[in-house]
C-alpha cells in the first residue's frame, strides 16, 4: 500500500462527505474491519477494508473508524505498536494519514466511545468487527442488509452516493477494467500451451498480481461453464472444450472490474458453438447499445432474454414468439441468472446492503424462474456503472428436471438440442459505464468477436 | 477440490484416529469451519478448513465437524441445498464423502447436539464457528492456545501426533516443496524482465496458482528484505538492490512449504552483497548438516547465530569472540528471528495453539533479544519437518536505537558496516525432514549457491 497524499483524492473525499451531509442530519460512524485469521492468528488473509469505509476514508486502513458530520471527517486509530516496525517496518503515523486522507481531526481508537451519540452505522462483515460495533453503539445490529431507524437512513443516503461514480472513482474503475483486460487477454493467449484450467487461471491472476492488484472475487476459469460459480480448476483442457473465464481485478483502493470471455480449447468454435455465441453475443451487444440514461435496466435483462430466445428458435432450438417464450419463461431453462449488476467498490456493489442499493425502493425481487436472480432493478442514470452478462448453459439441474421437461415439451425441441452437446456454457460480459450521451464500456479493448478471440488464440 | 476416493488416504485416517484413541480416553469433537466473507456474504475468501480437522477427515469440507471416539470417525455435515447445483454443480452428498474419508456413521449437522457429551474440541480460527462451538459445548473457549481440562488433553494428544509426518502427509509435503521450489526458479528467472516487485511475485504465485495449489501465507517479495514481514509489492527494482523472496505453496488438502531465496536484481551480487551471503548461506548449510534426531533445535539456532557472529568478525562488521558475541546478544543486531519452525498442515505448523506444540512440555519462550522469536525449542525426532531459515539484515529500527548503539559500542564496528549499506536483508530458507539417519531436505531442487542462482538469473 502506497500511501501518497493526492489533492484530488482529498478534494474529492471532501466533496463525498458534503453530499452526505445534505443526506442526513446525525453523524455516521463507519468502520474499517480487521484482518481475518485464516489457519492461525498471525497467517491472515489479504485485508480487506469495509467498502462504505473505503468509499469515505480513501485507504485501505485496518482497524480505523472514521466519523462523518456535516462535512467533517474525524479519524479514529491507533499509532502501530512500538516494535511493529521489525515486522512491519515504518508505518505511517496516525497524524500523517489524517493529513493524506484530509481529516479534520484524529483520535486512538479508544476516544471512540466519546464519540459515539447518535450515531448511525452500518455494519461491517468481518464478525469481530461487528460484534464490537453492536458492543459501543449498545444495538442489536442485526446486518447490513436489514438496517432500522437512522442506519437505514445512512444507507438509503450512501446508496444514492455510491450509485453514481465520481471521478475519482471513475479512474480507479478504468483501472481495474483495464488490468482485467490484459488478464483476459493473457488467458486467451495462454490457451494454445495450457493443458489445464488451473493454468489459464494463473495466466490471467499473474497479469493482476503484477499490476500490484488483487482479484475482486474468486476466478471462474473452467470448461464446466454451465456451473454459474464454478471455483474448480482441476480439469484438463480437451479439445471440443469451450473455456469460460470470469476474472475481474480490483486495485488497492477496491475498485473492481468483472469480465467474462468464452473461447474454443482448440482455438476454433465448432459451428455448433459458434451458432449459441453468435446469439449470445448479439444479446450483448444489443443491450449494450440499449443502455442510455432513464431506461429500466429490468427492460434490458427483458431484451437480452428475448434477443436469446430469438436466436434459439432460429437455431430450432426453441419453439413459438420470442416474446411468447419470454413471457413463458422459456429463456430461463439456458439463461437463468440477470443480465447483469451495480459495479463499484464490490463487484456486486452494495450487495452487503441486500437488495437495498440493487432495487429502486418499493420494488422487490421477482419470484419467477430466471427473474429472481435479476441483482439489479432500477432506472439507469449517468454515472452508473453496471455489467452486461448475457448467457446460455445446459444446466443439467434445469434441463433434465421433469417438470421442466414436461411444463416446456412445446416449446423445446430436445432433439435439436442434443446436437449442441459441445456448447456447455457460453457467457460474455464488460463493464458499462451509464454517460450522458448513452454509455462508455470500460472494457471495450477486450474483442468479443469470434474472429478477433480466435486470432487472438492462435497467435 | 476433487474428491477421490483413495485407500491409502483412509488406511491413514484411521491410523491417525486409532493413535489418538490411545491418547485420550474420551470423545473429540473437530469443526472445519466456515468461509469468510470479504466485502459482501457471497464474496468469500477461499475457504481453508482448520488444519486440526484437516488432519484427521482429510477433505476441506466446508461447515462440516468429526467426532472422533475410540477409533472411530461420525462426519456430521448436510447436504447441498437444493438449487445449489445451478450455482455450484453437482457435489457429493455426505454418504458419499463420508465414504472417501473412511467414517463410520455419518449424520446431519443438527444431530451434532446429540454427540456433544463429555466431548473435547479446539477452537477454530473463523469467529462465527467458534461462537457456536462455545455455545453448543456451553463453555468459555477462550482460544485455541489457551486450552484447559479435556481440551488441554486433546490439544496435547494431537500436538503428539501431528509433530511427526507420516507418508501421506510427506506426499503432500513434498509435493508442496516441489511447486514451490518452481515458483522459486521462475521468480528468479523474471527477473531479467522484471520493474516491479510485484512482477516477480507473480511469476512466483501464477506457478503455485497453476499447480492448482494456494500460497501457505501471504508472499514475502521485496527490495526491502530487512522488513521482515513486508508485503507490499509496488517498489521498483533497481540495479544494486536484493531482492527477498519469502513465497510457498499449499496443496489442496492443506499442506504447506516455505521457502526464501534472496537474489541480486542486477544479476550478480556485489562484493559486499556476496561476502554477507557466503555468511548467511554457511549458517543455513552447517545448521542443515547438524540436524539430526536428538538434537535440540535451540542448539541449532545457537549454531546458526554462532556462525553469523564469525562471519561477521572476519568482515571486521563484529569485534569478539562468536561465542562471546553470541552471549551479549550482538549477533541479534543482524539476526533478531529465530532460525525456524514448525511445517506442517501450517506454515508455522499449529501456531493456533501458541508455544503449546513448538516448545518442550515446560519450557517457555525467552524473553532475551534475539531469542524471543525462537518458535521452536524441542529436541528434533524422526518425521518432523522444520525450516531452516537464518538471515541477516540491517533493520533501522534495531541499528539506530540508541541503546543498541551504546550498548554494542564496542562489538560492532559501524563504520566498517556502512561498507555493507546495500545489504539490506538476506535470508535463506529451506524446509528440513527430521530422518532417523539425519534429513532429507525436501526443497533440495532450489539452488543456494551464488554461481547457481546467478546462472538461473542470467538465463
Amino acid at each position: 500500500m502506497l500511501f501518497t497524499p493526492s489533492p484530488l483524492l482529498i478534494d474529492t473525499l471532501r466533496q463525498r462527505r458534503k453530499k452526505l451531509s445534505y443526506l442526513i442530519d446525525f453523524p455516521a460512524l463507519l468502520w474499517s474491519g480487521c484482518a481475518v485469521s485464516r489457519n492461525f492468528p498471525a497467517n491472515i488473509y489479504s485485508f480487506r477494508a469495509s467498502s462504505h469505509f473505503l468509499y469515505f476514508a480513501g485507504f485501505p486502513l485496518e482497524n480505523a473508524a472514521i466519523r462523518l458530520d456535516q462535512g467533517r471527517l474525524e479519524l479514529f486509530m491507533d499509532d502501530p505498536p512500538e516494535g511493529s516496525t521489525l515486522w512491519h517496518g515504518e508505518m505511517p503515523q496516525r497524524n500523517q494519514i489524517a493529513e493524506f486522507i484530509g481529516a479534520d481531526a484524529h483520535y486512538s481508537l479508544k476516544e471512540l466511545s466519546n464519540y459515539l451519540q447518535d450515531a448511525a452505522t452500518i455494519v461491517v462483515q468481518d464478525p469481530i468487527t461487528a460484534s464490537e460495533q453492536r458492543q459501543l453503539l449498545n444495538c442489536p445490529l442485526v446486518s447490513a442488509s436489514e438496517p432500522k431507524g437512522i442506519d437505514l437512513e445512512l444507507t438509503n443516503a450512501i446508496i444514492t452516493l455510491r450509485l453514481i461514480h465520481d471521478e475519482v472513482a471513475l479512474n480507479e474503475l478504468r483501472q481495474a477494467a483495464e488490468v482485467s483486460v490484459e488478464a483476459h487477454k493473457a488467458g486467451i493467449k495462454a490457451t494454445k500451451t495450457a493443458q489445464l484450467e488451473a493454468q489459464i487461471r494463473a495466466a490471467m491472476e499473474g497479469v493482476i498480481i503484477s499490476h500490484n492488484m488483487t482479484c475482486s472475487y474468486n476466478s471462474i476459469v473452467t470448461v464446466q461453464g454451465e456451473v454459474l460459480h464454478n471455483n474448480h480448476y482441476h480439469h484438463p483442457l480437451k479439445t471440443g472444450d469451450l473455456l469460460l473465464a470470469d476474472v475481474g481485478a480490483e486495485t488497492e483502493m477496491g475498485w473492481a472490474a468483472d469480465i467474462t470471455r468464452t473461447w474454443p480449447v482448440s482455438g476454433t468454435f465448432s459451428s455448433t458453438q459458434r451458432d449459441i455465441y453468435q446469439v449470445v453475443l448479439k444479446a450483448h451487444d444489443i443491450c449494450i447499445d440499449s443502455i442510455r440514461p432513464g431506461i429500466e435496466y429490468e427492460d434490458i435483462h427483458r431484451m437480452a432474454a428475448t434477443v436469446i430466445a430469438e436466436g434459439l428458435v432460429e437455431l430450432g432450438i426453441l419453439n413459438g414468439s420470442p416474446e411468447d417464450l419470454v413471457e413463458q419463461d422459456a429463456h430461463a431453462l439456458f439463461f437463468p441468472h440477470g443480465i447483469g449488476h451495480l459495479l463499484g467498490l464490490d463487484v456486486h456493489d452494495m450487495e452487503d446492503l441486500g437488495d437495498l442499493a440493487g432495487y429502486e425502493p418499493g420494488r422487490v425481487r421477482s419470484q419467477r424462474f430466471g427473474w429472481c436472480f435479476l441483482r439489479l432493478n432500477r432506472p439507469l442514470q449517468p454515472g452508473m456503472l453496471v455489467t452486461i452478462e448475457p448467457g446460455f448453459y445446459q444446466v443439467p439441474a434445469i434441463l433434465n428436471n421433469s417438470e421442466n421437461r414436461e411444463k416446456y415439451q412445446k416449446q423445446v425441441n430436445w432433439e435439436r438440442l442434443e446436437q449442441f452437446a459441445d456448447v456447455r456454457g457460453i457467457r460474455i460480459e464488460d463493464d458499462i459505464l451509464v454517460t450522458e450521451k448513452g454509455t462508455e464500456i470500460l472494457t471495450k479493448n477486450l474483442p468479443t468477436s469470434i474472429e478477433e478471440i480466435e486470432a487472438l488464440i492462435q497467435q
